[in-house]
């Protein structure tokens, strides 16, 4: 069994059958995808790629389920369910996600048909793995999908952690010693053994503070929207086509990008980003609007720019979805009761509004066009405050 | 300037007024007090000193005086105070601080008498600083106060970032970095600038989390409350009187304890602790038990112990204050106007409800005890649960 | 001022010039263009850019000159070229050096030409500096230009904590924040300050062990040879020129391989890499190979593929620069006495010896080549023994 | 099994047998017995304890026989030996080590007769393991003994990097990961596999700069020589026994010395050290100085005083023995022949000359007195040279 040395977790022992998956072009390929695609352009030392993470999440597997008491066939399965879970992401990860979403229907974590033909598919069966429970448990389904996909995931454990180390921001440093050791399974479903609502709670939390600080900065969503109509214009000259366009790297699309659609190409590539023009709270967006699909949402944006007098690819509206919080139906046991965190734990509640509260709607121009754009996206929008947030 | 290194901030540079200061026996005396007492028999890496603490404490205040552009003579006054803000703690800090305060009516930030005579008063002088204008800032007063003791000082900045490098526990890591540089002065308030209510969140829910898993963990506290009653048994011995007691360091108080209290003393020095005969949440325990002051809860276990037919000194009642929740008042600019933070935040709510779900009524009693105790104590309080909750 | 956040420096404060160096397309371009290029390969974590260290680089030269007393013009100087100082590199920064050289003739500290015309020259101008102090400060000239390049350079300090910190590998962790405070001027030469003779070997021995550990290790130096054999048929091609090529970033030259030589373009993004050959120490090697140059390299590359019967491309020579060991002439007080760190230390001839002890010369070639291409590399080279070491 | 949280290894596996271990008071003092006495006068952080440092050797040593395959009676052995290895320390560990050996004849590693009738025995018993076995492996004996005291233990790979986490000093941040899994058994001897000469020489490194840069600070050998004299004070009063004094705890001894020593033991408690009157290399003591045993530094302490004018208590002569460098003897398999380290390292014979470069006699005396005492020392000693370093 070979090591190899992670930023993160020091060595991470790969099995025979991880060693044939690591060599695989389908998992070297994760080395060109960048786990946290545009937050780099905010925190510059946030270059991680999904390949380490990748390597992290099979990592807190194994330990996961040498916890948990599995092994034999059913920990080989999720374990390599877990170095495989994000193959199928296309370029530049989720920023690209609705673009593939929208023309093939299929989500990242659909990765039956990438399988098909491939290194990895033959190196699963010749280890006697079989690729349907791989598929299955990448949707997180069953007892042990849960492991991979779920609110109680290793996935998020490793991110978490990772993302932290990468940028600097503390609020990630999750305690995932504790977390794969109190992991228990009751009546089927993953919990919390008892002792732990501080644990889920932790992990709720980091998520809500990694979200505000990182995740969501509106230099990030800006790029992220810049990059998603620029990809869209990519696939509208009909030069490549929607399964390339998938199994691209970040270097394929930035250099893509530049050759097809020059203008947004190149300020990604240098980072001369578009300016916030709206950065609204849900509570001044009328709900048809926090509703609105990209259809409409593009529609949208044609109107502001028409109405503003700029070109189409000058204005950009990004409406994220309403804030959901499927962490708070993480299991605990709570003195030998199993309970849904939101029942357990009173800062949920307090989370859900938080979440609520960091809600913006955003729209983005040239910063030369911004006061215009403000004005008639403020107009076709109907928004009742078109407030920029001050501070960072 | 002298530099000393610490694990936490790398250098500490030390101006010429704290190097005479950091010299005198008061401030020595803290290397033999340990910063979180009884929590190294739960996290047995966590050895470290107030001394440490209190240059970590100088060195934030300096960075933000910095930040803040406060200089000359204000500057001195505050950062000496940083520096001298814990010399008034008794031996093992929190842990002796009722019994101090019942005999002296002082509280450990009431600096000024244990200043007289002393090699810091002639230092002090000697850098033309004024003492009274140094224990009015350790009290937390005046608009500079705030910085020392107050919702945003570097005292909690300091020890939580501290607390999770020598525990290992994660929570406390806090991004000291952003907090210090985002304080400022609104109308004679400190407060953090625009855009930083996750900050202000931040730095709650680090307290939050650590204290449920590190200052609250019932081991520490059951150690905590035999401290506190081997003291009470040692000063009624009158072979030590108070004003002697509260100059004592860690190791005068283990080495007194175990010649005059013995039982308990050697209890203590070797964790040989009781246990948890009744860990009540808040709801079990009747509002006039939960309001007890200490003369009444010592009367009660007096007759628990009765009750149960054990000798006095082996029950403990130990009563938490009512969850308060002070940090909730820290004040955020929140697109130009200054708010409390409990105003701008929806998490604090959430936090205010978690605090008061951790609050435990504890009795503690030795092993063989317990179950006569729980029952006894069960009467005596009136309880309608005496759950002891499962996990750690 | 803003403020950036670093993974290994926390935050670096920028002053108003380095905030317009920073949107300057010729600095965004480095992060593009990862630190330790072929060093991922091995270290899977090891992603980082020149961007971020070229932050870093900025940060620890605004603290050094802090610590000299070094303030005004001179400092604005030099802490601009910290910030610039590897704006010279071409894609895959080290492992193209040679390319470049051989068909411009400059070095990468050669940035004078590349500032013409650029919005770097611009903001130079307009925040008053001399572009052509900058270009000298970056090669290392005068009193002040030996903080950006030298044996106590500000770069080197950099690059072993952040390759530590991304690589996982903790031998680069040396005390930057001892080294920065003890830098000294001395006849304008820069010194370590008495007492830090350990400090200065620290720094050599970091980096010995950073050499064996990371940067030259066999997989990357493999993965290094491929992207300069490919880097030269890309250029034979006739298809890019070499001042388009200098200025490519990683992902440029990425893509442009696979379409122009795919064999070895393919082979390097799916990490498809040769194996060793041959792997042979100082002794074993005649001196005349030891010192060939380029040319003869690739002639001896070309005679051992025809004696074995394999395609040209499939041979590949690497014969790195006879051990050198530069940073042995550090400076450093010695009870008042300015000395060179190898009089001044008895470890410096040890480090030496190791130096020469690692020494390899490769022969790589596809795995199935490996046994024909050894035998005939023997006869070509007059190798005394072909040793291809054990472990890792 | 339960888990405890190390700041150092995160969380450490306890089997049952360590549970019970753990408990006995044997293992409990160790709480309260500093990991690097003195050096904490210089490094503030460092307040870490053998009780910890014992659990960290148990973990890695369990962690190095899982690498290596050893499992069953043996394992459990060499786990609880690791957990032991440091029961038979005094207070202040080493500081007293020379003190106790003069009257005992006994050195730290012989624990025998202290587990006699002990619950750490009692426990061994009842467990099915043999003390004397225990005994013979903390003495570093047999095959599996050097595991536990040899050139490559886990003893040195905790110290190493758990004084590096408290101290701040990055010099000891050794790869443990890397260590543990390459160890060897080879013809019964404790080897690194191949491949690994760097990982050898990483540890004589960290060895040897953290000895310059903390384990041996002046003012920490200052310190420690002021406590060797108290405490042979104090056994002098015969107040105190050897066999109580080698029992006591940290603690213990500073009241103890307080109040039998009052002058020294309220300088070491309140930091107010001797200075160096003297601090000779090598080359400049005599011989017959050099090799001088306790006898006769302490007669040669009483004549300086005598000849300077002070009281006896006053010079204190602090001779270290020879260099020795018993790791270059550290087993590595190098191209599958093991090889002595020093055989196989270029560097070790560096190392070894920076030892006895670093190598200082030291004479110590209140500040006042140091001018007459330093002359008296020259007279008396025979120094050519009684050069005291500047820096640090």
């Amino acid at each position: 069994m070979s090591a190899i040395k992670d930023s993160v977790h020091d060595y991470i022992t790969l099995d025979p059958l991880a060693e044939d998956l690591v060599d695989a072009p389908e998992v070297q390929r994760l080395r060109h995808i960048k786990q946290l695609s545009t937050v780099r352009l905010v925190y510059p030392s946030a270059n991680h790629t999904r390949f380490e993470h990748s390597l992290g999440v099979y990592h807190l597997a194994s330990r996961a389920l040498d916890h948990l008491g599995i092994d034999g066939d059913r920990a080989r399965h999720v374990r390599a369910a877990a170095l495989l879970h994000d193959i199928g992401h296309g370029p530049y990860g989720h920023q690209t996600e609705e673009v593939i979403r929208r023309r093939t229907g299929a989500h990242h974590d659909e990765i039956g048909h990438l399988l098909d033909g491939t290194d990895v598919a033959a190196a699963l069966v010749a280890h006697g793995l079989e690729p349907d429970r791989i598929t299955s448990l990448v949707r997180g389904e069953g007892e042990l999908g849960q492991l991979v996909s779920g609110e109680l995931d290793v996935d998020r454990m490793d991110y978490l952690v990772r993302d932290a180390h990468h940028t600097g921001v503390p609020y990630g440093t999750i305690d995932t010693g504790r977390l794969v050791r109190e992991l228990r399974y009751r009546d089927g479903e993953l919990v919390l053994a008892d002792g732990n609502v501080q644990t889920a709670e932790s992990l709720l939390l980091a998520r809500a503070l990694m979200n505000g600080t990182v995740y969501r900065h509106h230099v990030s969503r800006i790029a992220g929207a810049m990059l998603e109509r620029a990809s869209e214009r990519l696939l509208d000259t009909g030069d490549v086509d929607i399964e390339a366009f998938r199994r691209m790297a970040d270097h394929d699309l930035l250099v893509s990008l530049r050759d097809h659609v020059p203008e947004l190409g190149r300020r990604i590539e240098r980072r001369d980003l578009y300016k916030r023009a709206v950065w609204a709270p849900i509570a001044s967006v009328p709900a048809n609007v926090v509703d609105m699909d990209d259809t409409e949402t593009r529609a949208a944006a044609r109107e502001i720019a028409d109405a503003a007098g700029v070109d189409a690819d000058e204005v950009l509206v990004d409406v994220p979805s309403r804030p959901s919080f499927k962490e708070s139906r993480t299991r605990v046991v709570v003195n030998g009761v199993v309970q849904r965190l939101e029942e357990a734990s009173e800062l949920v509640t307090g989370l859900r509004a938080a979440e609520r509260a960091q809600w913006r709607l955003g729209v983005y121009a040239p910063f030369d066009a911004t006061d215009d754009v403000r004005a008639a996206a403020a107009d076709v929008l109907g928004l009742s405050e078109i407030r920029v947030d001050l501070g960072r």
